[in-house]
């Protein structure tokens, strides 16, 4: 495939996204090179746009346009409550679901001693510093439940101990919806300990 | 999510990709908001630059950034052997394979009553035009196996009987490395027709 340079680079990037193999980057590339002008061209434009616009919120850590972000900026949000997360897809799917409504803190990241992630990695300063400032009733711990994330999860919770906040964690369970005999024992366990009166 | 049109924009034009939902999607934009210097960037110059160089190849309607297109313009290839596929994808699949060392005709589609898509919709003048002017030995019908690739197939080899030029079409039978129990009927049927001595 010699002589098409551009074509091949398009290809390989595509490639490397998340979800794209060779093969639907390819699909992808020929999706786009049919249509140079009504696909391709402005999905480059809403990148570089998305690229140049886009910040890291110095309160939360959140993506967006703006800093502080439209959460953070919120009036009508509750800013007593933090709900922390591990990354900026994990508040996307709880804004989906809009079943918070306070504000966030994305760490960015779960401590991992395999992949050397520690405490100075995670974005973390900006929640003990709202705190200290006053005004944070209560924050939720909603981490995966991976080592990772439970392992962080006790992190925190040993450090949010020396300050006048409640801290809890998201339940965990049987998924809603979900049928028991495909669910592992932790899961399962999980399950049978959160059991309430019915 | 109000406040964030640049990034609502980019996922929804990522959704469009064949391949890509809403869910994968966002992941795709999220690794590009992370890195928009290192990955988004870069792909929204690449997606540009292919489409202000992205050409469809006169002779045989493949998508290259020359035209004639580098197939077309290789004097090692064999341009008495023509090789006819429904797309572009097609073509890159067999140059992958690095099976076919002649040429190449792309119809852009299939004769489809259904999609309404008739002889006049195929990319099939220049060809004709090809054979035409002398020069082409064979051609070689390399289109799917379905009704629609049949039909064509059989309209093709009837429009083609006109010219002193031999035409052929892939076999049939059972993929290399496949088992004969997941197979269709018409694939078996195909299998056993097509056999040869041992």
């Amino acid at each position: 495939m010699s002589g098409r340079g551009e074509i091949d680079r398009l290809v390989t990037l595509l490639a490397r996204l998340p979800g794209l193999g060779p093969r639907s980057a390819r699909r992808a590339a020929l999706a786009l090179l049919r249509q140079p002008h009504a696909r391709m061209l402005p999905l480059a434009e809403a990148m570089e746009q998305a690229a140049r616009a886009v910040r890291t919120c110095s309160a939360c850590g959140n993506l967006d346009t703006t800093d502080p972000c439209a959460i953070c900026a919120d009036p009508a949000r509750d800013h007593g409550l933090v709900c922390v997360v591990e990354n900026v897809g994990d508040l996307w799917a709880l804004e989906r679901a809009g079943v918070h409504r306070g504000v966030y803190q994305v760490l960015g990241g779960t401590l991992s001693a395999l992949s050397g992630i520690g405490p100075d990695d995670l974005n973390v300063q900006s929640l003990f510093d709202r705190i200290a400032a006053g005004g944070v009733r209560e924050v939720i711990l909603a981490l995966g439940t991976t080592v990772e994330g439970a392992t962080t999860m006790h992190w925190l919770h040993e450090r949010l101990a020396r300050f006048d906040v409640q801290v809890s964690r998201v339940g965990q369970g049987v998924p809603v919806g979900g049928a028991l005999d495909v669910l592992d024992d932790g899961t399962l366990a999980a399950a049978i300990m959160a059991r309430r009166p019915a």
